[in-house]
Formats: C-alpha cells, sequence, structure tokens
C-alpha cells in the first residue's frame, strides 16, 4: 500500500473503507468498558427503550469507522494526528449485527500558515450500514506531512 | 446516587468528573485496538513525532471523559442516548501516565417540540490534565427523559 501524504488528499478526493460487522459481542464488551449504558448492555432494557433493541454505542461506531479509515491508507508517515472533529451526527441505531463502512470526501485542503512542512485536510465522513442506509457522519481534521522532497 | 432526569441539568448547572490515569499499557492497548499509529504504539516513533513521547489517541481522550462522565451521575433512567456532538478539540497532547478529568457546563436544555416525554440538553465538556491545563474540549448533546410525573 502506497504512503500518503498531505498531496494525496485534494479536495474531492474520495476515501471508501472496507467493511465489519459489530457483532454483539463486540458491542456488549465495548459498551462494558466505555459506554455502559443499558441500552448497549441488555436485551430488556434495550426493548424498553426508543431503540426497541441492542444498539452499538455511538462511539463504537465512530471507532469502526475510523479505524476502517486508517486501514484503507497507509497513513503511517504521513499523519501527524487530529486537531479535532465537527459535527458528529448518530442518525440511526445500529444493531447488533449490523455491517458498516465509511466514506471520506475531502472538504477543504491547506498548507499550514506557520509550519510549511504540514497540511490539514478536512474530510467529511459518511458511515453506511449493510443496507446502504446513513447511519453516522462527522467531519474530521486530518495534520499530514507533505510529501519528503527525496521522493 | 440520584437517578438524573432532564430536569436535572439545567442551562448553568456543572457537572465534575472524578479523575483517570492513563497509564502507558492502557494508552498502547487502546491504540492497539482502534488507533494504531506509531506515535501512540512506540517510544521511538513517538520521539521522532510532533509530540516527542508516546501520547494517548485522542479518541482514548474523549472516551475516558465521557466514561467519567458518566460515573459522576446515575444516567440510567434518564439517558436516552445522543444524536451528536460538536467542536471536538484536542488542545494538547495527553501523556502517558498523565491523569485526566472533565468538567461538563450545560449551554443549552429544550424540551423537544415533537416528543415532550425528552429533551436536550447541549453540554460543553472541558477535559484537564493534572496541572489543570486544558487538553480537549467537545460539546455533546443528551438526549434526556423527563422526570416522570410519580416521582
Amino acid at each position: 500500500m502506497e504512503k500518503i501524504y498531505f498531496e494525496d488528499l485534494p479536495v474531492g478526493a474520495v476515501l471508501e473503507t472496507g467493511a465489519r460487522t459489530l457483532t454483539r459481542e463486540a458491542i456488549v464488551g465495548f459498551a462494558r468498558e466505555w459506554d455502559p449504558q443499558p441500552f448497549h448492555l441488555d436485551d430488556a432494557a434495550a426493548e424498553a427503550s426508543p431503540y426497541g433493541a441492542l444498539i452499538a454505542s455511538g462511539w463504537h461506531t465512530l471507532l469502526t469507522a475510523f479505524t476502517l479509515a486508517l486501514e484503507a491508507r497507509d497513513w503511517s508517515q504521513g499523519s501527524m494526528g487530529s486537531p479535532g472533529m465537527d459535527e458528529v451526527r448518530w442518525l440511526k441505531p445500529v444493531y447488533a449485527g449490523d455491517t458498516i463502512r465509511a466514506v471520506g470526501h475531502v472538504l477543504e485542503a491547506r498548507v499550514s500558515r506557520s509550519k510549511p512542512d504540514r497540511g490539514f485536510a478536512t474530510m467529511r465522513y459518511d458511515i453506511f450500514n449493510q443496507k446502504d442506509e446513513r447511519v453516522a457522519h462527522y467531519s474530521g481534521l486530518h495534520m499530514l506531512r507533505l510529501r519528503p522532497q527525496a521522493e
């Protein structure tokens, strides 16, 4: 896989990830550690909730999409982390057994004014389930090295 | 601990959490699963990065703060989940051994127009390290049941 740098994420570039199934076991395991709310842990409580059945923590959905995006490219040399993200929205529940994937679009890209060895790319990630329903979206800011001149 | 409902988070209400130390082991373990970037996993790579030493994934920081906020109240009856969050910012690195805590402020609270059994509270969470430096912040939208009339 080719290592990506700032120049590889121009405005309009699209990143499509692979897909991953959130099993019941994974959903409950994640929730026990990070989001122990009844509708992520317990069938009866989830049935009595607005969701009607056990659902994944929204954090679990986001982290799965983020990890899929990391796996879709080789960010190991280019990525310098992130200053933040905006407009996280959970639109539909992710139920046990659902399979999700993400599509990222570069909305904005600019070289840093103060540190010209790096740039910022704003990527909008849309997260879909196996029925192609959009279940969540967020905009992440990637800080990336410019491609070294020797390459 | 008293169960909280929408009415318990009026504009201006403050929620202070306990504190948790992000050990090196926890940072690397989290990163292996969810954010396997070199500066979260490997000392040498982290030293060569802009951060100078191993740092926690920003997701790990957020989830720790979120879990601390869940532990600071009894949300089990009131919480109906969240439609989203905004303006997540990672301001300073969280290094191995740092201890973080969060302070939440209710910025906005409104009863749902379409479903008057519930309301939305926008909470701004500021996350601090053991030196009281702000390391991150985000605004989370909580969807909460109104207190049942029988109580």
